[in-house]
């Protein structure tokens, strides 16, 4: 499959331009989420595009913007509208557009029925469609979906035209595959931290020369800090070093797997007002397997005694929602499923549930430990449910993390 | 303060453009939630904007927007740009190409000294230039921050240009009290499908009147298909209905959950390479507790054993990835938990993991049924590891959905 993309190496040339099309995009039912992932991309390669720009999908306004690239030349970055449906033209109109034909690509075409083989069920007549493209395009072998993208030269050999599938997923990796990221260097590099604010940022790195340079970005994924090279990086990170992750973006849950690794430990998790998530953020790291063995979502009560061992009493007295609870929950996850450590979350996620004493957002972790120990952290969340959620994910794998980083 | 916005009522002819304006969404380093927000609410007034448009501060492409609004008349929306500082240059820029001069507008400054005085601090200078508006502009009020809006009808009363803060909630702020909300009524229907994608949608559909106007989003949560009001949606809705969900947009997970309380009946899971997600997507729903009791992520083959009851010799024989197991494991969910029903996946989600017979992408999902018997689906995913993972969860979903649709 990678074969069939030919060596293009991008020649970006102003002005450069990125447009999204899809109907959709103009009503307001979902947002360009692929535009502002390219321009960051080709931001970090020193390119800014000229503008960014999103079209239905009726056609006058992609020819207007064809019509100008083929006038102004520069590059000009189309994604959507490739699709097997009648209302998917992208195709059509640049065809129209150069004023050449659409015919069959043999390469597309070998791809599809190759994807179609592999899957080992039979694409319909609208998704073999796919294979048509412009007479002189390029094709683009797409590693997520049937839909070939396609490039163009532009005039004189500057430029180009380039036209990509819109879903995100599909146009990220053909993205992926022809702008290379940024080189090492002189380009700025993606610290992850967990367990600080952005004001206390601030105050530790006040009276750093380039501060003001950093760039900071809180997310449930942790805190990411996007760091210049002009910035003294060996000093910021002596003064971040109690929630300093990464240095490179490397996730949370990515570090601390791959310290439990290089231990030989495993790891057990018993959720109850996360359902899961923390299971599913643990099991996006490929190879989870050779860490984690599994866990419980122990929802209610009885699955929290029969299958977490916690006694009837300690429900009763504490509540599910406790910090007893949570310590109970992370031992019986340890000892029924042999793991080294474990991880626990129980809360109050909202928007009901809360109680005198337990307000919503109300969350206990538990960690349990290999000598058999456990600990406790606690918090109110003053986010919606799944947010709250996101953040007991997040506060679980970092109290691991510290725990791994105190514990060498 | 409402008092100084003037009785604007407006009249939105087309084009209708919306643009926003700022250097860092052309980086990259934010996205345009603005305009996506304003779509949303022109839409349900019952207007779609012609193109939507990301510029940057440097006033070329604005000046261009500017010069082409004055020449085809229309609706043109501007964000951005009319900050304190010096590189916010709307009002300058809007002023050069409508060739009229900056000058104070005593309303405008009246507004901000009023402000100045109710937060009791002095605003410096920089800020009071925020009264400078184009001659013959009128100011509108901003609720939330300092920088007054302000609008321009069209030539011949046909259309206008508004002007906004960039700032979201400043600018939500002022289009919320110049767009009244939706009334209800003509707006269209939000459909839910599952089990079909576009091409056998485009099939089922291709001899229904106004198919063209009807679009279809596929993702992770299901088919998303607009139906607008000029559609029959009474025959649509007969032709889909082996795959309709909802038509109210209400999630699968929600329609599922809520047929299940309604029958007073429970749920369990057992998860080994979704890790988590089909628990945690179950649990998204607020009041889950009534229908799910939880379930075993059982990633490792012990957990398998010992948590759900698979057998060593089906391991052996099947392996973990297996109609056997995913079966068992539904089976085992379901009694271990004691729910009515049941759901399981096990898979090859890759990168890695791949054997001869069993490719990454492998799925198999089983579904424990009340009576005591199982079903079984199976798939080849061909997206990445993430993907197939979502993909299992829906279709796993889906299974459940399929099931008690046929056992009313």
């Amino acid at each position: 499959m990678a074969a069939l993309n030919p060596p293009l190496t991008p020649r970006l040339v102003r002005p450069l331009r990125i447009v999204a099309i899809g109907d959709e995009l103009l009503r307001g039912d979902r947002a360009d989420s692929n535009s502002p992932w390219l321009a960051a991309r080709l931001g970090a390669l020193g390119w800014t595009p000229d503008g960014i720009q999103q079209l239905g999908d009726d056609g006058g306004a992609l020819s207007e913007a064809l019509a100008r690239w083929r006038e102004e030349g520069g590059c000009l970055i189309l994604g959507g509208g490739l699709g097997p449906t009648p209302d998917d033209r992208t195709r059509e109109l640049v065809a129209a557009a150069l004023g050449v034909e659409l015919a069959e690509d043999s390469r597309a075409a070998r791809w599809i029925a190759e994807r179609e083989e592999r899957l080992g069920y039979k694409f319909s007549p609208l998704t073999h469609r796919q294979a048509l493209l412009p007479r002189g395009a390029l094709p683009l072998a797409n590693p997520q979906g049937t839909a070939p993208g396609f490039w163009l030269p532009g005039s004189a050999s500057e430029g180009f035209l380039l036209v990509l599938p819109g879903v995100p997923g599909e146009y990220r990796a053909l993205c992926e595959s022809l702008f290379p990221p940024a080189s090492a260097g002189a380009s700025a590099e993606n610290w992850l931290l967990v367990g600080l604010g952005e004001d206390k940022l601030a105050s530790l790195a006040a009276d750093l020369p380039g501060r003001e340079q950093l760039g900071s970005y809180p997310s449930f994924e942790g805190l990411r800090l996007r760091v210049p090279g002009g910035i003294d990086g060996e000093e910021l990170a002596r003064r971040l070093a109690p929630y300093l992750v990464s240095r490179t973006g490397e996730s949370l849950e990515a570090v601390v797997m791959g310290e439990l690794a290089r231990r030989g430990q495993t790891l057990a998790v018993a959720e109850s007002c996360t359902g899961g998530l923390l299971g599913a953020r643990i099991s996006r790291v490929p190879g989870a397997s050779a860490v984690w063995l599994g866990g419980v979502l122990a929802y209610s009560n009885a699955v929290k005694r029969d299958l977490l061992g916690l006694s009837e009493s300690l429900l009763q007295s504490e509540g599910a929602v406790s910090e007893a609870a949570a310590r109970a929950m992370a031992a019986g996850a340890r000892q029924r499923l042999g793991s080294d450590w474990s991880l626990s979350i129980t809360g109050i996620a909202g928007p009901g549930g809360g109680v005198p004493g337990k307000p919503v957002g109300t969350l206990h972790l538990g960690l349990g430990k290999p000598d058999g120990s456990t600990e406790h952290r606690q918090h109110r969340a003053g986010w919606d449910r799944e947010n709250n959620r996101r953040f007991a994910v997040l506060s679980a794998l970092g109290l691991l993390w510290k725990a791994l980083k105190e514990a060498p």
